[in-house]
C-alpha cells in the first residue's frame, strides 16, 4: 500500500494518531521537502518515530517515483507530506500513477495553509481565490499576482498570498556545467512580498491608471502570518506599506488581503496588532 | 487554558498526537456537535480517549459559553470540532470571548473539508468561492447558491458545495408552544442538491433565460463526495442529471462543480466512475 499522509504545519506532534501508526508499520518511510516545510527538521522527525525518515526531493518524486511505487505494490510505504498531501500537483500526479500500476493508495488527511488561515480570523467562505506571490528576478517580474489580489478585492472577498519556495534550486552557470550544486534554500518574507506589491502600486501609477482602479495600495490593511500551526505562530495585522518594516521570524510566511469584512472579523484582527493607526482604520471598517 | 482542537474528518484516530495529549489532560472535554459530524458517535470517541465527552450543543456554546470559559481560566478546558476548528464562524467568536475575559486559547489544526476535498483530484487552488447549497421548504427556495457556483463558472474555477445539515431543529408548532421536542437530525445528499440544481435550470429555462447564461446545466460534470477521509469514503464523478440516481450512503456528503479542467485534473476524475457517457464527455475536455 502506498500511503500519503499529511503531516500538518506545526512540529512532529502535529501528525494525526492514524499517520503515526502507518509510520511506525511502514517498510520504509519518505519526506517530500521540495513543496513545504516542517518548523521541526528530519531529525526531530525520525527521533519522534523512532525510525529513520527517507528525504524526497522533487527529482526521486518526479523523475524515480517507479522505484517508489514498484515497492509499495507489496510493501506498506509511506509518503509524508507537510501539510495536506493534496496541497500540490506533484502528490497529485504520484496517485495517478499509483493507480496506472495497480497500486493501492491511501490518504491520511491533515491541516494545511489553506484552513488553518482561519487562525487569524477572517472565515474561510469569505476568501476567493488563493493567489501565488513568487520571487521576483532581474529579467521575471510578473504582477500577475497582483491582478488576482484586485479581482478577489473587486467581489469583496479576501486573498491568501502563498509565498514561493526556492528549494534546490542551482545558478545559471551551475545549471549549464552540469553541476549538481544548489544554491541555499529561499522562502519568500511578508516583508519581501509586500515589497513586490508595493513595487506594483508603483508602477501602475506611473502607468497613469486611476487610483480607483488600484484597488491594492500601500495603506491597504494586511496579514502576515508565520509559521502557522506551530508553537511560534506570529500573526500581524498592519497595513501594506507599515507590513515591510515587521519581521515575523523564521518560514514559512503568508499574507492575507481582507476583502470585506464582518464586524466579527475585524475584531479578531484587532487581536494581532498594537498600532493605533491600524486600529483607527479597522475601526473606520465597521458598518 | 481554552483548547480547540480539531478532529479531522474521519474517525477517532484521525486526532493529532498533539491534540491526543491535551484531550488526556484536559479538566473537562467538550464535543461541539451542530456544526458537522465524525462518521463515528461520541462513543467511539470516549472509547478511544478513555474518558467522558460532554456533548455541546449550539445552545451551550452560543447561550452559555461564559460557563466554559470561566473555567477555562484556571483549568485545561478542550472544546473539540469535526474537522478544523476554524470551519464555523461561532468558533471564532468564542476565541473573542476568551480573549475579551483574558483566558488563553490554542487551537490545534486538523484537516477540513475545504483542503481535504483535493482527494478527488481537482486542484484546490482552481476552486473559487465555496458555496452552501441550502434545504429548501415550501416559503424559501432561494437560487442565490447556483449563482454563486455560475461566478465560479465564469471565472473557469471549480465550487465545492457544501451541503446543508439541520440538527436540533424545532417544528415551528413546538417553537410557538416553547416546547424543547426537536426534529430528527437532516444531512443533505448529493442527490438532493443535485435536484435542487435541476429545479433552477429548470426554472431559469422558464424564465427564457438564454442558454449560453444557463452555465451549469443537466449534462455538466459534477463530483459527489461522501464521507471524505473516513474509511467508506466514496466519490462518484457524474453529470448533474445522473447523479440525482446515485445513492452516495449516509452523511457527510459534498458536491462539486469543475470549471476548467487540467489533463491531470481529468485524469483523476476518470478515476472514479465506469459510466462510458460521462468518460466520453470528460474525454472531449482535453485540450
Amino acid at each position: 500500500m502506498f500511503y500519503l499522509v499529511g503531516l500538518g504545519l506545526g512540529d512532529a506532534k502535529d501528525i494525526t494518531v492514524k499517520g503515526l501508526e502507518i509510520v511506525k508499520n511502514a517498510k520504509r518511510v519518505y519526506l517530500e521537502a521540495y513543496t513545504s516545510i516542517l518548523t521541526v527538521g528530519k531529525d526531530a522527525l525520525e527521533t519522534f518515530y523512532g525510525r529513520p525518515v527517507i528525504l524526497a526531493d522533487r527529482h526521486l518524486v518526479e523523475s524515480e517515483s517507479d522505484t517508489l511505487l514498484d515497492d509499495s505494490a507489496t510493501e506498506d510505504i509511506a509518503f509524508l507530506v507537510v501539510g495536506d498531501p493534496f496541497g500540490a500537483t506533484t502528490h497529485t500526479d504520484l496517485v495517478l500513477r499509483a493507480r496506472q500500476k495497480g497500486v493501492p493508495y491511501q490518504v491520511v488527511h491533515n491541516a494545511s495553509i489553506l484552513n488553518a488561515i482561519g487562525c487569524c480570523g477572517l472565515q474561510l467562505y469569505n476568501f476567493g481565490e488563493t493567489v501565488s506571490i513568487v520571487f521576483w528576478d532581474e529579467s521575471w517580474r510578473p504582477e500577475s499576482f497582483y491582478d488576482k489580489i484586485g479581482a478577489n478585492l473587486n467581489r469583496r472577498m479576501h486573498s491568501l498570498c502563498l509565498l514561493d519556495i526556492k528549494v534546490k534550486e542551482q545558478s545559471i552557470e551551475n545549471l549549464m556545467k552540469g553541476r549538481k550544486i544548489f544554491e541555499p534554500p529561499r522562502y519568500m518574507s511578508v516583508k519581501q512580498a509586500a515589497e513586490q506589491l508595493l513595487e506594483i502600486v508603483d508602477n501602475r501609477r506611473s502607468q497613469n491608471v486611476p487610483e480607483a482602479d488600484i484597488r491594492l495600495n500601500e495603506d491597504s490593511i494586511c496579514v502576515g502570518v508565520a509559521r502557522v500551526g506551530a508553537e511560534r505562530q506570529t500573526i500581524c495585522t498592519s497595513t501594506l506599506k507599515s507590513i515591510v518594516s515587521c519581521d515575523l521570524g523564521g518560514p514559512l510566511h503568508s499574507l492575507v488581503i481582507p476583502g470585506q469584512m464582518h464586524p466579527l472579523e475585524l475584531d479578531m484582527l484587532k487581536l494581532f496588532t498594537t498600532d493605533q493607526c491600524v486600529i483607527d482604520i479597522l475601526n473606520k471598517l465597521y458598518t
